[in-house]
């Protein structure tokens, strides 16, 4: 697999009509398990009506292919936007009986279904096939296939231009989904935004200098006007990419633990209820957790804090350049582990809080990461700016703990001790300028290098293997694990991605959060914050979209209407950024010692009012402004009534919603042109039979496709056989567990 | 008319199939001009396909009844269904086609299409009588008769029982629609949440006293509790009542300009679009009306304040008993001619900002009254507890300006001058005591007397006035202006119900907000503020259904989806609310000279952040625990969509709803038994004919009804008689007018 984006070959880029793959390790079981955990699996899959190919993958694991029939797949798409009409996420009804198939008019909407008849419980008519979780435990990924072609044209394309439009958008939506595109959406809102901060601050910079009143004030207005802003933008976004209120049709998470079943009396339907006013005091866990975030984080964080403090300022010492770095050491060391407790916490509380929907669950998640990100990314600044630097000069001496072991003559410097009080605007400096560019080398690049070369040695590795095993086994399972000449570039490609990490968007939009926090809460120390972000965000961007498509697995494209709790979260930090740049401003403007605590606390106070008055404004005028946005979806209810009514009245003879004749399907090459200018599809571009065309669709793929899936007819046998060869190599196999 | 619920006779209760009622005025016109505009209006209802009958009413005066016919009114009853239908408020779709007549399930149902056949521009089928605007200015009133016998049964049930039940608010609804009816609803929820601070309150009364730090928590938290709850609850019973998002198929106002018309490209409807930014720049305006009325206002209140306060505390004068009421005197002369001047200026504000429907324009109105009662309810208590006491004992003797004119010897006692600081708490007991008395007096007792002695002033004078026309006239006017004897009680009625005044259920709304504000703001300066409130309440709610259905006119029943702007009202007085029980407990706690501004600071700031955050869980927590009225909606508009989709599936041969067949008509019988536990229904209540009885609905009528309607033919020729001979009489008539 090519991990530069356009130098594919056209070979390479083909996935043989391969729809979705799961990675199948058995290296730490014993054989025997392992063959019947994996003629289970081909069974479940088999059963759920999917056809799938066995091939070896890196070290001990198999690689499942699996291909939705085409007849079966667009029977799904029409289920599902049954489903969505049903639920009132779509006003217009799909022509066509039960079994109709229709046609995906994106590719995530077809990896969508893809999706569904893999992960599905068997009831729903899925395999069930749920990785990493019960009995799945050893599938340890599940993934569709990058679309390599329109991801690198893409990537291209926006490296030539500045700003994206909405079209690029509906693109990122076509090919991943609605939750990755509302991160799009977000970053690039949010980046457009900055640009009149960027410009105030310019100017701010060059004839108002650091803590200007009026900078404050305009950044804490921009801060508000955004936040309302981006609620409108996103609820546009929702409703033109039909998504809107899309939560509650989504089906139940398989851990979801109901307390009785309920017939709705209205629809028939049976509901699985879990009361809401149980969940809700389960939730209330909340405030413990985040104390004891804020206790352990902030207690660690304090210390560093206070150790790098007195080092710098107070030891004198032998090895004080040394010294001065051994707090912020720790302190990184430490970190992981106590984050990693504090999330083992925070998946164990969620577990309990017991969500009905993935979804649900996924959010409460993140509102639990958000605390404890919120607190590691700003009490550190918060420190510097409302402890260090206004009290330093009170609280160090007391730090002086050495004094008391006799070890004065270490110490005789504090007495001439000041305040650093450009401290905190060299904080602000790093965090706006280097610290963004060290995050996108270890986000992006160290990542892709390490990616790169652990390729390199698995591909290494697996060659050696085939070595040895050549002198132990017979032809035929030999040649089940040579790959045949036309798939090896396939199966090498297969194998990368395999191997890459799951794709979480959730920690790209929580970095945005991250980084509109700082603005709002410390970006009136130094006006140039804003222009810093600009042009890290334009990178960021790209970055990002690199690392999604030539990192990270494809993700499922899962649906949203929202980029989530994060929305709550900037709310939550435009708020704090107000109270925080009255604060700053007050603090730093004039000499600190003059600053009475009433004076601030006046400030503060009125600045909190100013925001609740600004937010309301801002909120009013954004509804009154953009009242298209909801006028538009209230029309399109309308129309639909409207004309399900005049056919009524008429007697028409066929009862369905007469929308549905003139309604624009969008085919196969409009598509196709949604996110690729080349008028040329790529070969497995065409997975959609209209009900005319014969059912054995394999026939109309390339012949390089036909032969792929024409493979060993059980695929079951194939992976047993192996199962066993890979595992007698095991000896061999330097990453082998020890076996009990 | 009998104004005593229950002493109604049979014959008096009847309304003789009369469905609306307008009054015509022409004391003010000359004879030929008056007839002219009567000519048009009569023939203007003809247009609209109504029948109508005239008789005279008090001096120079006619009523004009009018009947929709049976068949005309079921039609546009069946319309409204559909257009209910169309725009989503419901969810089933009423069976019939363009030519179907329904049965009303509710009086109110009823009378609304009878509003709108009278009052809708012609275009939309009404006859477009808009009452005391433009054309129509000397038609002074536009109103259905009351149900008599409905209302008076009710009235008695309540006055045995203590808590209304949600069928009481159903029939409220029944009778005079759902604004009236959220009133009701209101006034019930917030006096059971009462009950909880009035038993902690007779708690805190026996153990804690005044400004106990524990019960200003538990106010505050209830504040907030209550507000939350409500919104849950409105949202419930719009559900109930069909209701919900009902303002968006609301007629244009006749009044209001457009500046483009836009076919909606998704329904094909023409919009008339005033652009959302250009309103919200004219809303803006409400800023400066706002600091006006502020100052305004405020400055008189302050003026009567400091007035007051001198006189009582420094004027040792002559008169001083008298003299000390003169600022409170002159105040309530001056507060009307203020409060109608700034009213006015409302009202011009209101027109500009050009609001599309008339339930806009009433929010935006009462959202400035609501600016204007907030100052005038809660600036004096808010002076006296933050002002004079706080800080009386530095500025009175600033106010001794008598020393300057050498008048030295009244102002002696200046220098012992000792603050009343508990002239906060006396004010408190004071508005929630005897305040509540007088004004359920002020508003229930008096215009209930001033009503009944002006009627009998009334009838005594046209008595007289019918004699000396006996002199002038020929026997056959004579005739027209002698009310028939089957007729008389019925006019009788008929003229005191024209003479009423309109019912504006906004400023109950208002009232109990303000009375919420009361306990809000100061209530924990008197623990039993609450229990006060409670005892008011219980009368209130009784006292203002007396109001309704004894001294004001029957409001057509408007639909409204919450109890309007208030809402925010309350968002803001529990906001308030907070911040001034800190700021109180704070201060009057301990002694007064030991506060301290920084900490006083710090209190309110604290309490500010804790009503956040409260309010924050609060309105999670209810979301979660009363989601099932969101479930609920949901659910039914699924069902909608399935039952649908089966019939489209199916290939039914009739495309209607198929809810539609199995859905529970509400038959009269039924509906009479929503307000009424006799069985007997009232002569008029069969006002539904099914299709297939004969179209002439007046032979199914009482006798007597037959005979009122079967009277005059050319209602328009009789008019003008009446308006001959009234007019004639003009000489007689003390209250005539001057004519120019």
């Amino acid at each position: 697999m090519s991990w530069l984006a356009g130098q594919g070959t056209d070979e390479e880029s083909d996935s043989l009509g391969v729809d979705w793959v799961l990675h199948y390790e058995f290296g730490e079981l014993d054989q025997a398990t392992a063959t019947t955990d994996f003629r289970t699996l081909i069974a479940d899959l088999h059963e759920a009506g999917l056809r799938v190919q066995v091939r070896h993958g890196h070290g001990q694991s198999l690689l499942v292919c699996i291909r939705v029939p085409r007849d079966h797949l667009g029977q799904m798409i029409h289920k599902s936007r049954i489903k969505d009409w049903l639920f009132g996420i779509t006003h217009t009804l799909p022509n066509g009986d039960e079994n109709t198939t229709a046609v995906a008019d994106t590719p995530s909407e077809e990896i969508r279904s893809i999706y569904h008849a893999v992960t599905w419980q068997k009831k729903l008519g899925g395999a069930g096939i749920t990785p990493n979780h019960g009995q799945w435990k050893n599938v340890t990924a599940s993934f569709p296939l990058h679309d390599q072609d329109a991801s690198s044209k893409l990537l291209r394309q926006w490296s030539r231009k500045t700003v994206l439009t909405t079209q690029d958008l509906d693109t990122i939506r076509a090919l991943f989904g609605e939750k990755v595109a509302f991160y799009y959406a977000f970053i690039h809102c949010y980046s457009l935004f900055l640009v009149v901060p960027a410009v105030l601050g310019i100017f701010g910079w060059l004839y108002l200098g650091p803590y200007s009143i009026f900078y404050g004030c305009a950044l804490c207005v921009w801060c508000v006007v955004f936040v309302e802003f981006w609620k409108i933008r996103e609820s546009d976004l929702s409703l033109r990419w039909n998504v809107k209120g899309v939560g509650r049709l989504k089906v139940n998470r398989p851990q979801y633990v109901w307390e009785k079943e309920v017939k709705d009396p209205i629809t028939g339907q049976v509901n699985h209820v879990f009361p809401g006013w149980k969940q809700f005091l389960r939730q209330i866990l909340l405030i413990p957790f985040a104390s004891i975030a804020c206790v352990a984080l902030g207690g660690l964080i304090c210390a560093t804090f206070a150790a790098e403090t007195f080092i710098s300022e107070v030891y004198r010492g032998p090895f004080k350049g040394y010294l001065e770095f051994l707090p912020t050491v720790l302190f990184s060391l430490s970190l992981p582990a106590i984050t990693s407790f504090l999330t083992g916490i925070a998946t164990r509380l969620t577990d309990y809080e017991n969500y009905r929907t993935q979804d649900l669950y996924d959010l409460a998640q993140t509102q639990k990461t958000f605390v404890m990100n919120f607190i590691t990314s700003f009490l550190p600044t918060i420190l510097t700016a409302y402890v260090y630097v206004p009290f330093a000069k009170s609280i160090v001496p007391h730090l002086d703990m050495l004094r008391w072991f006799g070890n004065s003559d270490t110490t005789t410097a504090h007495h001439d001790f000041e305040v650093d009080t450009s401290r905190f605007q060299q904080e602000v400096i790093y965090l706006s300028m280097t610290a963004q560019v060290f995050g996108f080398c270890e986000e992006i690049v160290l990542p892709y290098v390490k990616h790169v070369l652990w390729q390199k040695w698995r591909n290494y590795r697996d060659r050696r293997a085939g070595l040895t095993r050549q002198r132990s086994f017979s032809k035929a399972t030999d040649l089940l694990l040579i790959d045949p000449a036309g798939e090896a570039s396939f199966l090498k490609r297969l194998r990368s991605e395999a191997d890459a990490d799951e794709y979480e968007v959730e920690e790209d939009i929580l970095e945005m959060c991250v980084q509109f926090g700082y603005l709002a809460l410390f970006g009136v120390a130094w006006p140039l914050v804003p222009l810093g972000f600009l042009l890290n965000n334009w990178l960021e961007l790209r970055g990002d979209f690199f690392k999604l498509t030539l990192e990270c697995q494809r993700p499922p494209p899962i649906r949203a209407d929202s980029i989530g709790p994060c929305l709550l979260g900037l709310d939550f930090l435009a708020w704090m950024g107000t109270l925080s740049t009255a604060a700053i401003v007050h603090l730093y403007r004039g000499p600190m010692a003059e600053v009475r605590l009433s004076s601030l606390l006046l400030t503060v106070f009125v600045a909190e009012q100013a925001y609740l008055a600004l937010r309301f404004v801002a909120a009013t005028a954004m509804q009154k402004i953009f009242s298209d946005t909801l006028r538009r979806e209230e029309a399109r209810r309308y129309a639909v009534r409207k004309s399900f009514y005049e056919a009524s009245v008429s007697h028409h003879e066929q009862p369905t919603s007469p929308e549905g004749r003139v309604r624009q399907r969008v085919r196969f090459h409009e598509r196709v042109n949604v996110y690729s200018s080349d008028s040329n599809p790529s070969p497995d571009g065409s997975p959609s039979p209209t009900p005319e065309e014969p059912h054995d669709d394999l026939l109309r793929g390339s012949d390089r496709e036909a032969e792929f899936w024409a493979g060993p007819s059980d695929a079951a046998d194939a992976g047993v056989k192996m199962i066993r060869a890979l595992s007698a190599n095991k000896a061999d196999d330097p990453n082998r567990p020890k076996e009990a």
